[in-house]
C-alpha cells in the first residue's frame, strides 16, 4: 500500500467530536479523562498482526497535526443545522489544538492504547485511533498477498458496493449516511465508497460523518454525539448520581445540549445506560415532546422502534414527525427490513458504518475508544446489548444497579 | 476510455503475422490478394454501434506506423524456434513496411471492410483490423455505463481471472499461451492479464501470440502459421488443384515452411479444408513423422486428439513425442477435460484467446479477417465446423467437391 502517513488531516475525524468538542470546551475543557482503545474481537491478536513501531509512528503523526486555516472556514461555516452551530472561541481553540500524548504498550497478544488528558483535548483521539488501527491491521493482513491477489481484494469491494447500490435504488425509502471511519478498511477505500455515493445514489446518499469527506464531496457532515458525554458527566457528576436518583449526569447532558445547540442537532442516544431506563427515566416530557429523535445503537433495532412508537403515540405525539437514525452494525438486508416494517410510521434513516466502508471479503474486527475515566472516577457504558458493554467492572456494575439494568440481550457485537 | 490510438506499434501483431510474412515475403511477395473482415454474429448490428468516422481514424494511424529500429531488433533476435529464424533480407522488408490502403465502407447495419494489395504487404491487416473493431465496439458499449459502472466492468474482469487463475493452479497439467490478441476486450485489459499470468501463473504460461507483449513482459512469442496460408495459396495454385489432385497448393504450404523454418515451427494446421482430408491425403509419411504436432483449431478437441493418437499409434509413431496446440474457443474447463483425458497419452498445450482477453461480462463477438481472394481466384476456408467457413459460395462449393468434403459438424462459432 502506500507510505503516507493514515491521518493527514485533523479533519478526518467524525463530525460529532465537533460538536461535541464544543460543548466540551464550553463546559468541562479541563475535566480530566482517559479513552481506551479496546479490542472486543479478543480472538484476534491485534499485538501480533500490527506493528507497534508503525502504530506509533501513526499516532505520533496525528500529534503534528493542525487545523489548517481552510478546514476552521469549513468547521466555522457548517450551516446544516438549522443555525451557525459553531462559535468563534471554539474555533480558536481548534487553531491551537494539538493531542496530547497517549500512552502505548503491549499486553500479551493485544495493544494496550490510552489516551489521557484534558477532556477537551483527548477526545478527539477516539476516531483517529480506531481508523489508524484498523487500517494498520488490514494493511497487515494485504502484506501477505501477491500485487494481484491485493487487485482482486478491491474488485471484491467494488462488486459488493455495486450490488448494494442497485439494491438500495430498489428500495428508494432507504436513506442513510456513511458512519464508516472508525472502522474503514482504509482511508483511500472509504474516499472511493463516499466519492462513488455521492455520484450514484444522490437521492438516498445523504451525507458522512467523515468531516474532511464532507468537505471534499459537498456532502452533509452528520451525526450530533455519542455515550462519551453521559460517560463522561457521569464521573464528573459522580457525586450527584446515586441509587436513589442516577438521573443527574444524563439529566445534564441533554440540558448543556440543548442549551449549546437548540433543536438543531436534538437526537437522543439513549443506550448509553439502557434505553428502557433513558426514556422512563432521564428525559423530561418536555424533551421527548421536542427532540427530533433519537439514535439507536445497539438492541433489537425493530423493537426498540416499535417501543418509540408506541411511547410517542402514549404521549399524544404523532411518530410521523419524529425520527430515529439506525447506526447498528447495518446492512442492506437489515435496512430493507426496517423500513419496510416502519415505512409511514415514523420517519427513520440510517447510519451506514463497517459493511459499507469495510465489505471486501475480510472479517471485520470490533474495536472501539471509550471513556474508561473521568474526573477521576471510573466510567461504564451498558448499552442495549449487554456484549457492548464497556469501562471498568466496577463501573459496570455501579451504574447497573444505579439504573436498576434489567436487559439480558446480548448479541456478539456487528461491527 | 482513453484517446489514444488502439494501436500504437506494429509489433501489436500475433507472432504468426511474422513467421508466415517471412514466408510470403520469400515467395509470393507480389501475389494480388484480398483480406475481407467478417462478423459471423450478424445479429449484432457492428455498423449502428461501431463510429465508422472513429474506425476510419484508427485504420488510417497504423497505416502511419512503422517498425522501430528496437522493434526491427526483437524481431531479428527471435532464438525460441531452435535456430534464428528471421533474416536480414526480411528485417530490412519490414523496416520499408507501410500498410497498403484499405476499403471500407457501411453494408446494412454491418461493416465492409476489405484489405487489397500485396500479400506480402496486406497480411499485417489481419490481427490489426481485428483488435481496432473489438476495441471499438466495447468501448461503444461501455460509453453507457457511469464511470463506477466501468469500474464494475473491470472488477468482474479480475475476479474472473483471479477465479481462473486459482483453478489452473489446482490443475499444473495445464499449459497455455495468450492467443487473444484479435478479440481482447481492449490493448489495456489484454496488456493487464497477460502482466498478471506473467506474474501469478510463471509455470504454466508459457507465452503469449502478441509480440509487443511478449517483448515488453520477456514472454515467448508463440504462434507458427495460419489459414491463410493454403488458402492463399490455394490460389496461387489455382491450376494445379483439381478433383483429382485436390493437394498441390496444401503439399506446397508444407514444403515451403519447412524449407524456411526447418522443423523449429512444424505444427501442422490440418483444417483449412477439413483435418481427415489433410491427415489422408496432404502429408506425406515423412512430415507425418517429423513434423512436432498440430493445432486443433475447430470441430471436436477430443474427438480430434484421439484420431492424432490412433494414426501416430498405426504410423508406429509414440503420440507422446508429439504435440496437439488446441486453440479453438477454449475455457478452463474444456482445458481440464482435454487435460484430464489426454496427460501421459499425447503432448498437448493451449491457446487461449477470447475467454482470456475478453471476459468482462459481455458477450463476445465472432468476427475474423480472411483472404477472400489470391491471385485472382475466390478462396475459401472449409475447417472441421462448417459454421466456420469462409469466403465466396464458389470457392467453398469447389474446395468441398475437390477434397471431398463430408463433415457435417456445425457448431455456432465460440469466438
Amino acid at each position: 500500500m502506500c507510505d503516507k502517513p493514515i491521518i493527514e488531516s485533523l479533519l478526518d475525524i467524525d463530525f460529532y467530536k465537533l460538536s461535541m468538542g464544543q460543548m466540551i470546551f464550553h463546559r468541562h475543557p479541563k475535566v480530566p479523562v482517559t479513552l481506551s482503545f479496546i479490542n472486543r474481537t479478543a480472538r484476534v491478536p491485534l499485538a501480533e498482526i500490527v506493528s507497534i513501531g508503525r502504530l506509533r509512528e501513526e499516532l505520533e503523526h496525528c500529534r503534528t497535526l493542525r487545523f489548517s486555516s481552510q478546514e476552521l472556514h469549513y468547521i466555522m461555516g457548517t450551516y446544516e443545522y438549522e443555525q451557525p452551530m459553531f462559535q468563534l472561541d471554539y474555533i480558536n481553540f481548534l487553531k491551537g489544538l494539538a493531542l496530547p500524548e497517549f500512552n502505548l504498550e503491549i499486553d500479551g497478544d493485544q495493544l494496550k492504547i490510552s489516551f489521557p488528558g484534558d477532556w477537551a483535548e483527548a477526545t478527539y483521539w477516539e476516531t483517529l485511533a480506531m481508523s489508524i488501527v484498523n487500517e494498520l491491521y488490514y494493511r497487515a493482513l494485504m502484506q501477505k498477498y501477491s500485487p494481484f491477489e491485493r487487485e482482486l481484494v478491491e474488485s471484491d469491494g467494488k462488486i459488493a458496493l455495486g450490488r448494494k447500490i442497485r439494491e438500495l435504488r430498489r428500495n428508494p425509502n432507504i436513506t442513510f449516511s456513511d458512519f464508516g471511519t472508525r472502522r474503514r478498511f482504509s482511508r483511500q477505500w472509504q474516499d472511493y465508497v463516499v466519492s462513488i455515493l455521492a455520484k450514484e445514489c444522490p437521492d438516498q446518499f445523504k451525507g458522512t460523518s467523515n468531516v474532511l469527506l464532507a468537505q471534499r464531496y459537498g456532502l452533509m457532515p452528520t451525526g450530533t454525539n455519542a455515550h462519551e458525554l453521559p460517560m463522561v458527566y457521569s464521573g464528573i457528576y459522580f457525586e450527584e448520581d446515586t441509587e436513589k436518583n442516577p438521573t443527574y449526569s444524563q439529566h445534564r447532558v441533554l440540558a448543556d445540549w440543548e442549551e449549546e445547540y437548540g433543536m438543531g442537532l436534538s437526537i437522543f442516544l439513549p443506550d448509553t445506560f439502557g434505553s428502557d431506563w433513558f426514556f422512563s427515566n432521564a428525559v423530561t416530557p418536555k424533551q421527548f415532546r421536542n427532540w427530533k429523535g433519537s439514535r439507536q445503537d445497539s438492541g433489537i433495532p425493530l423493537k426498540y422502534a416499535e417501543k418509540r412508537i408506541q411511547e410517542y403515540q402514549d404521549a399524544g405525539i404523532d411518530p410521523k414527525e419524529k425520527l430515529i437514525v439506525f447506526a447498528d452494525g447495518l446492512r442492506v438486508e437489515t435496512m430493507k427490513e426496517i423500513s419496510e416494517r416502519l415505512h409511514g410510521r415514523i420517519r427513520y434513516t440510517f447510519g451506514w458504518g463497517t459493511d459499507l466502508t469495510n465489505d471486501l471479503g475480510f472479517k471485520s474486527i470490533s474495536i472501539v475508544v471509550k471513556a474508561v475515566e473521568a474526573a477521576g472516577h471510573p466510567v461504564a457504558k451498558l448499552s442495549d446489548n449487554i456484549s457492548k458493554a464497556t469501562g471498568p467492572r466496577v463501573a459496570v456494575e455501579r451504574m447497573k444497579q444505579m439504573v436498576g439494568y434489567t436487559n439480558t440481550f446480548a448479541e456478539a457485537c456487528k461491527s
